[in-house]
């Protein structure tokens, strides 16, 4: 596909557990596109939009109730729909680039990997809401789940997901790495326990071969 | 079914447009159902515990930016998981009687009628929230969308739904009539446009005959 006038922009999503370096690597992608001259929108999930953000405060909020896992995915899924609705897909349809902290993916790694929701539970929500739209590309940093957390936690107060145990994102992280080895075109692991300068690199070497596979501008 | 001890209480819920005299009539069929020494929980939709009540706010607060229609659907089967979850369900299986201030007939009937949602979705939604759980009896309070806006009006400042223009309440109620029509054993349809010694009267022989087919204990 064209980046040409009149062409839809890529959607690239960033990826991954707790303290793997997602904000800090964010700014970097925006950088290496930018650079290239290429107009670059960044959001996260959940969040994104008013609606979007006032769902994700009910989201991570640790709370006295326990929050029921569906009710918990179908908010997820809300989210999103207002998310792509309101941002994603008006700014593809204007040719930018949309780079978002975390999206479906995350919703199979935390809701299916790591509460153990059913897969097809997802599947069928991820069409409802998205019909066929789906990240041109994955960045995955992926980490060792107890380093990632050790990061997270020194950094703030923990979150209603930063709380469980090491054992809920060592599902997590598999179920990233399950997703991304079922697709290995769309998905770039990155592994970010290496030292950032060469997290960097790599990043930056994968979006060179994205743009140039895809007939990016970069 | 049996209402004895051991056995599932009955699901019970009261629908209709606004200011068709749900709260009022809620009242009476609580009391209906005590004065035969049943064991009645009431409760509302969207709400019912602390996150629903949260969602209902979102829902039903005017806001400035657009909600998504499919974004709205998700945050109303969000909160119904949530309140199936820790109320609804663990009540009936205790024996009581569970008693609604609306429930999935008002998501066909404002998302679906009223919204233009297709229905197939819904039904995908209600499937996955509630498997095979649907209310025993439907109580559908019908009055003319006119009349009931006139009330609802007089009453309080309108919320979200309550802005939406008659054409919007004329569609909403077909849609419950719709519903009611397919499926005439389990609906109790009650002019809400008479007087109110009328109205319960009518709900109150309506609960005689449906614990007479059931088998319940009034």
């Amino acid at each position: 596909m064209s980046t040409g006038v009149g062409a839809r922009g890529k959607f690239i999503t960033i990826e991954g557990i707790e303290g793997v370096g997602k904000t800090t690597n964010l700014q970097w992608v925006r950088q290496c596109l930018s650079e290239q001259g290429l107009e670059v929108v960044t959001t996260r999930e959940p969040g994104g939009t008013p609606l979007a953000e006032q769902i994700r405060e009910l989201l991570l909020t640790p709370r006295d109730d326990v929050m029921d896992a569906t009710a918990e995915l179908l908010l997820v899924f809300a989210a999103r729909a207002q998310h792509l609705a309101s941002l994603i897909k008006p700014g593809l349809q204007a040719g930018k680039w949309v780079l978002c902290d975390r999206f479906t993916d995350a919703t199979f790694a935390y809701q299916g990997g790591g509460r153990g929701l059913d897969q097809d539970t997802i599947c069928t929500l991820e069409s409802l809401v998205q019909e066929d739209l789906r990240p041109d590309l994955v960045i995955l940093l992926d980490i060792q789940p107890e380093l990632g957390l050790s990061r997270a936690r020194r950094r703030s107060k923990p979150d209603r997901f930063e709380q469980e145990a090491v054992a809920f994102f060592s599902r997590v992280r598999q179920a990233y790495l399950r997703r991304a080895a079922s697709d290995p075109e769309r998905y770039l692991i990155i592994d970010a326990g290496q030292p950032l300068a060469d997290v960097q690199r790599n990043i930056h070497n994968g979006l060179l071969d994205f743009c140039r596979r895809s007939g990016g501008a970069i």
